[in-house]
This record gives C-alpha cells, structure tokens and sequence, in this order.
C-alpha cells in the first residue's frame, strides 16, 4: 500500500564539515523524507541512500503534486518490504545535489553567488558522515539498515565500514566495490559531454542565465545505455522503425532513437549538470579497498554489520561478478551475507522494479532484523 | 613482408549513380589504392571494404609519408594471408567519405560549394554500387574474393547478396547482419553530439570556417567502449591513476580518462563530422534480411560466393553469436561456409591486429582459392 502524502523537511548543520579532499563546507543543509514512526527505543530507522540522478524524495506523494510518486515507493509502505508498519524509513538528498540539499546551485557564504565550480567534488565517504550528522539530528544512535542500490548500494557499504557501530544491516543492491575502467570510461564520456559544452562555462553557468543541457542530455543518453541490457533493448525495441521512417535522414527514424532523446530532455530540463559531474565522479573514486592495498576483505574487516548482497543477471554496469566479490570478502572475513541473484530483466534499473523474488527477498531479509 | 611505397589513385565516374534513398549523384569520384598485380585471366583481385572510420590506404606506406602505414597492412603484403604475390589487392574509401572520394566535404556541382548536409545518406548497398563501378573501370569482371572488418565485413556480405556472379568469395570478419537496438544506441548518441555542437551549423560547418570538434571528439571517445572489450579495458588501463591524480577535480585522474581523451582529439583533428554521420546510419540501415521478413537465408539464397566468417570471442560489439546468425542462415540454405572464432584479446578490434590463429585461417582460406 502506498504510504500516501509526505512532505519534505530540512535540516541545517552549522558545524563545519571537513571532506575527504581536504576542503572544508562551512555549514550545510540536507533536504530529507520521513516515513513510518521512530519507535521509543529508535532502534527501526532504515535510511535510503539514492543513486547518481535519485533523490530524498523516495515514496509517497507531495499533495500538491500527485502525480509526484517517490522513485523506490513501490518497496515502501504499510505491508511493503521496506514496511513502513514496522520502520522509520529516512530517505535524504545528498550533499553536492540538485533537490534541495547544499550543493553547487547554493549560494557560497563566502560570495553570495552560487558556488558553481566551487563547489567540491564530494564522496561516498563524505555522503556518509553528511548522512552521520542527519542521524545525530534525528536521535538515531544505529540504524537498522542502510540500504541503497547502485551508487547508494555503495553507499551502504562505505556507513559498514566508516561508521560500523551505527549500522546493524547493509544492505547493497546492484553496485560493486569499485568501478571497472569500462565504468569509468562512460563517466568519462558523460563528463567531457558537459565540460566542453559551450554553455557550461567553466561550471559557472548560473551567473551566465543558461545550463549545459546539450551535454547533459547526451550524457543521459549514455547512461540509460547501461541502465538497460542489450536483450532488454532487444525486447522493447528492437530494430523497430518509428512512423514516417525510412526518410534517409538523421532525424529519429529508430523507436530506440527516440527513447533516448526523450529521456535526456527530461533528464536535462530537470537535472543540474554540476551536480551530474560530482555523483559520477564520487563513482569514479568510491575504492573502500584502495588504502588497503588492494584488499577488500580488509577493508570489509570494522564492519559489524550484517549483509544482504543483492545483483541482478540482467545487470552489465554492475554484473553479479561484481556483487560476489563483495560476497567473497565477507565470506572470507567470516562475517554475516546473505546474497540473492535476481533474474529481474531490467539490467541495472531491476534494482528500481517491482519484482517478485528480490522483493521477497528484500521483505525476508528485513522481517527477520530485530528491534 | 611489408609491399613498400604506394601511392593513390583517383578513378572519376561521370554516369549517375541512384542510391537508394532514391537521391542521384550526378557523378562521382573514388580514391583507390592497388597493391600486387592483375593476373592475365584478370581472376585475382581482392576488394578490400573499410569500416566507419577506414579508407583507401590499406596498406603500405607513402613515399612523401614514411610513417603513414595502411590500416591493415599487418595481413597484405608478400607471404602475408592477402599475398600479394599471389593476389591483387584494391583498397578504396566509400562514397560519402573524407579522403578523397566525393563525399559531404566535396563542391556540389549544383551550387559550387561543398555539399555539406546537402550530401545524400549513402548505404552499405549504394557503397556496393560504386564499388562495382570501380571493378568495371579496371577491368575486374569478378573478384576473387570482397572481404572486410566491421562495416566492411557488412559490405562483404552485401557484395555477395547483390553482386552474385562478381563475387567467387566473401569473407566477413567481426560483422553482424544487423545492428542490435544498442548498437543503434550507440550511433544515435554519438550523432546527437555532432548535430548538437554548435559549430555544426545543420551540416554546413564548411561556410562556417569551424568544424563540430566536440561533438566528433565525443562520438569517437564513445567508439572506442565499444572497440575494447570490458576485460581488455581492465588488463590495459584498470583503476590505475594519472601521475599527479588525486586531485580531486575533473581533470585526467585515471588513465582511461587520458586514453580516450587522447583518441577522440586525434580523430576529431583528421575525420570530417557529416561523413562520420552517414557511416553510422548505414550502419544503422544494414538489414539485408529486411525485405525479406526478416529471414536473412532467403536474403542470402542468390548469393553464389563461398564464404568464410570470422567472429571474436571478446568482441561485444559484434559478438560471435551474431556472425553466427550468418553462418546458419548459410548453412540453412546449403552453401558453402566457413567459420571460425578467434579468441584475440581486442575486443572488436581484434580485426585489426595481428592474431596468429586468425591470420592462419584467413591465409588458409585464401590459399585454397583457385585463379
């Protein structure tokens, strides 16, 4: 069931927050969802952590746009795996966003203008002692669980491992413990699409009154190409021609053509490219095991967490492959994983869908947490 | 044994030629080069198609360009598997090209400035058509084989679909009988970076004095995912990072970065941007089996070549299973196939190097060829 009208809170931190590039943000504010109760012990906060375009908007919907759905509502509510009858659910927008949390389109203190290319480039690392302060601001000494999937799937990793006494479960879903040099190389592509394009203006286009959007929208474009699988493209498009085809042009003559024009206009007409840059950068260097030499297990090694690996078939961006070898590190370690494979045919974008199995496995897994 | 010092030649074809959009090139010019010497009986001549980004200059080396050796001057020459002592080589650039055969950079007669957007898309089956105009200009009746890489294995397949009493062999190297919806992703992407640059100016960049670098940068950048295969990508660049990395910016941080930065400024330096276009939509448009229904053996029955096709087990671009789609529509229709899969390292390049395994069975082939 869906949990029916949220509303947006915000949070301001006053604290400077020193990141891990050295730079320090004076102060900062992070936009956030609730959902459910906290109980008296609050002990059943499950915070959400979003991927590269999500946000803290993650179920529900706003009342004065209910058309608005929250991006993961379809595993959150009353009778949901994400049960919203049992569990304090936190969704939150990371610092360095584009929804309302500090990020490059806020205004820098020390100009009164918008920080632009200012603004710095962020982490995982940094996300989660962002989302630490969030929790101290909530009363939430441990979370339950931290879940997220893809970026925020590592995400839940990173709070295992840097904040090991306050997460009591992680949960990873479709993400990997770095990413592959093929991984680095969309980001890379994406990234070149938005810095060379005109009205990027060395990343202060605010002060210019355009936005980077051809480079933003071909950088969406790209993406959706690993968000789906080759036969899942196959599937829903195919080679199909759309009417009026056959016009010997470079106008949209694949229905494939068109899908994507769509979903970069969208993408580009809502997004904002600086942030675009920082999340897939953040991607680029997320390395747990990197000051370890190498060694996951290792660096696996402070969690206290217990773990739910979840990869999906379908999944090229991040294959099963690469969820095992976060397996294999916990198995090694002797720590606690349970892993499930889902069959889900949406690629990497299964961990966004209503299946069956992963979400049963999801429900079971969460059912099980005690309070 | 490298052939040595080769030098261009320029055959000019003044009957119009129809494409199939249906648009007539009132005439035509084509860049060719030969190596190796036409028998008497005139029955050893080999076509020799190129790929997207190839052209004329196959092999060899220019007296004036001592460093500018033809892109696949690995596997021609004398004792190399197209021997030259025994065959007779042709290399051309398709029509719509930038190297010297008429194409979007050339003066449209009609209006005496370069065509530009003006200049018709040109299909794999048009490309056919002008090469078949070259046979007849020097005096090859029927080629004793067409092979070719990519889009050129693409034309070898064609040649003998539309050409079959010209064609004694095809050989179709790291080809497909169609592009997948993803690879039609691809091209679609790395068009909407060249339409969207602003120094595209709707294709008549030329009156412009300025060329679409960026957008062709990108579309090149793009190219090269998907020449490498994820595996090859993780052997020669990895995770491993750029001296002075670490900088926490959007500068070269990881080699790859570097690598693709380096090839897409390379190649948006030399290649023109409306050839680039047309290349991917024949790409695009190949389907041979299209009128048809969709049976690629019915396309293939009149075909009378005997046929060798070769695919790369790390080769997702053009996966072994699509070139097998070839092979059984040719088993299915009882004519002679050969087929091999190679496991060279490159990815969708490996039809460029120089692989034992591969190069023995081409030679072998070539060898049991009777002039």
């Amino acid at each position: 069931m869906c949990i029916g009208t949220v509303i947006p809170q915000y949070a301001h931190f006053a604290e400077p927050l020193t990141l891990q590039s050295g730079a320090v943000l004076p102060a900062f504010d992070l936009v956030y969802e609730t959902y459910g109760q906290l109980n008296a012990a609050r002990s059943n906060a499950i915070l959400v952590c979003h991927a590269l375009s999500g946000q803290h908007h993650v179920a529900g919907r706003y009342a004065d746009q209910p058309e608005n759905l929250g991006w993961w509502d379809n595993i959150i509510g009353p009778g949901r795996p994400l049960d919203t009858e049992r569990f304090f659910i936190v969704g939150v927008n990371n610092l360095g966003g584009c929804h309302g949390s500090t990020g490059p389109a806020s205004l820098n203190p020390g100009t009164g203008k918008p920080w632009g290319a200012d603004f710095p480039v962020v982490t995982v690392t940094d996300w989660v002692s962002a989302q630490a302060r969030l929790a101290d601001h909530l009363g939430i000494e441990a979370w339950a669980a931290v879940i997220g999937g893809s970026l925020g799937g590592m995400q839940a990793l990173q709070w295992a491992i840097s904040q090991p006494e306050r997460v009591r479960h992680s949960l990873v879903i479709a993400a990997a413990p770095k990413l592959s040099a093929e991984n680095i190389a969309f980001n890379e592509i994406a990234r070149q699409a938005i810095l060379t394009d005109p009205d990027f203006h060395g990343g202060h286009y605010y002060a210019h009154g355009v936005r980077p959007l051809r480079g933003l929208r071909l950088a969406r474009m790209l993406g959706h190409i690993t968000y789906l699988s080759d036969d899942q493209m196959a599937e829903k498009f195919g080679r199909r021609q759309r009417p009026g085809a056959g016009s010997y042009s470079f106008d949209v003559e694949f229905e494939i053509e068109s899908y994507l024009r769509h979903q970069g206009d969208k993408f580009a007409g809502i997004f904002d490219a600086n942030t675009y840059l920082r999340m897939t950068r953040a991607l680029d260097y997320f390395d747990p095991a990197l000051e370890h030499g190498g060694d996951l297990a290792q660096a696996l090694a402070p969690a206290r967490a217990g773990f739910l690996v979840i990869a999906f078939t379908t999944d090229w961006r991040f294959s099963p492959a690469r969820s095992r070898e976060i397996v294999h590190a916990l198995v090694r370690n002797g720590q606690p994983v349970a892993y499930a494979e889902s069959g889900c045919a949406h690629g990497h974008d299964s961990f966004l869908m209503e299946d069956a199995h992963y979400h049963a496995v999801v429900a079971a897994y969460l059912q099980r947490i005690g309070l």
